[in-house]
């Protein structure tokens, strides 16, 4: 069955894929520019260059790199790599993002104590907040669950359909989050008066504001199509010997994604395999996303 | 394998169902009680109570209305209907959702132009006023495509995977929207001052916030998992002759939602069918999102 990928549509994943990294890297590069020609550059003094870390921070970590750990499995130059290999590159960039995400926190929170405005009183900072906690108890369960080898393959076929769309949902959060933390800020930093005229800076960080928007279309979009999956690892795993010890690790890690989520128990029998896949499939339960 | 659907999480999804409509019923209540309790109320003079028009009917008809749309082919007592019925209901939903958004609209111009404050400077305006187009455009191209019977069969096939990604993500988007919006007003009603001292109305608007984001994921969650899709209609078309009049609209229809989108030709010939079907399940076409 994995035979039978269809990658007739390489090249527009490849188009697509150029498009994410072009708006997301844009996408930051709108973040320092931002607060580099209007607002007052980065530092670190409990003033308004401090609280500036918190945009470019977030776009950078929380979106960016978020962005590029949910897809990292669907690179078709990846597919040879171990699972293992690629779980370690998921989990490194996520755990990079959450610590950006962490530190852009630790700016605002100590530009507002600097100048006593009240903490957690927005909308934006309840479901800000709650992203990031979100965030790292998915980091922390993925960890626990998928890269350790200790749960048994049956947990991680349960956990895994709710690890993808928890994994999908936050992201789809943290950019909402980013979008209304633009709002605010422009409102703080011009006011309604001034923002309602539609000066240079409003329309630029509304730009900002767009590229988020598309490049959270283009991530989703790639991370939902079922025929991108990284195929499974059968055929890999038809070649070593039951119990064999250098695919020990491996056979544990095929289910770090949605693809290979449901074919977490597998046998080391092709024909065995085969059977199974067929009947998840058939389950609907092949792809999650 | 129509027959092999697994219905024992059947209490799970009534449970979802169940939140879902009690959140996005309290939703509705909430927003009601913010213009009545906190604001001005409701009425169509130019003035404050105009504008409040826009969230109560931006969260009835673009969240609440638009999320029971998504998820109506799922509600298993509606599997023995006809297709075309649930068409008819899924486009009649998402056309009272359009036309309650665009006179929430007119709400807010009317209301600025009597004030004389610009429109459409803010990003919320620019992505909500995007979402309503590409909503429109969404209704509009799937009346098209899937409600008439003059697209070809593999035409529904190829667009009904970006049908059922774009209705997701306008759905994702316009939440967005909406906390951008639940931001701006409470920054123009009460300041930004008087906001970060955390009033009832922030606290409960706030709250109307969170509402809206759980019923986001409670849509989200049903409208994903492939065993909650509404089963294809192979066994029906199989006691119909090939071409058989009365079977000839329905065979058409069988292709509105994502669950059935690439069974769309199937022949009335069931093993013909079983083998399409499978070989669509191979290419992980079967569920896009």
């Amino acid at each position: 069955m994995s035979g039978a990928r269809n990658m007739e549509d390489y090249g527009l994943f490849l188009a697509l894929l150029g498009s994410a990294l072009l708006v997301g890297f844009v996408s930051v590069v709108f973040s320092l520019v931002w607060v580099f020609s209007y607002r007052e550059g980065l530092g670190w003094d409990g003033g308004s260059a401090e609280f500036n870390w918190h945009p470019v921070l977030i776009v950078t970590g929380f979106v960016f790199i978020q962005g590029i750990a949910i897809i990292v499995y669907r690179l078709p130059w990846t597919w040879k790599c171990s699972k293992l290999l690629m779980k370690l590159i998921h989990a490194g960039l996520n755990t990079i993002a959450m610590i950006l995400a962490i530190v852009s926190m630790v700016a605002v929170f100590d530009f507002h104590n600097a100048r006593s405005i009240p903490n957690m009183y927005s909308l934006h900072s309840w479901i800000g907040l709650t992203a990031v906690i979100f965030y790292s108890l998915q980091l922390f369960l993925g960890f626990a669950v998928f890269l350790l080898p200790f749960a048994p393959a049956h947990l991680r076929a349960a956990l895994m359909p709710i690890h993808v769309y928890s994994g999908l949902f936050i992201f789809v959060t943290v950019i909402a989050a980013a979008l209304m933390g633009i709002t605010e800020k422009l409102l703080f930093a011009l006011n309604s008066t001034v923002y309602s005229t539609s000066p240079p800076e409003a329309i630029f960080v509304n730009c900002l504001g767009l590229l988020i928007v598309i490049f959270g279309a283009l991530i989703l979009w790639m991370a939902s199509r079922p025929h991108w999956k990284r195929p499974p690892e059968e055929n890999y795993k038809v070649h070593r010997p039951n119990g064999g010890a250098p695919g020990g690790m491996e056979a544990e890690s095929t289910m770090t994604d949605g693809s290979n989520a449901d074919r977490s128990d597998v046998g080391f029998n092709s024909e065995a395999a085969r059977k199974r896949n067929f009947k998840l499939d058939e389950a609907g339960q092949r792809s999650t996303m």
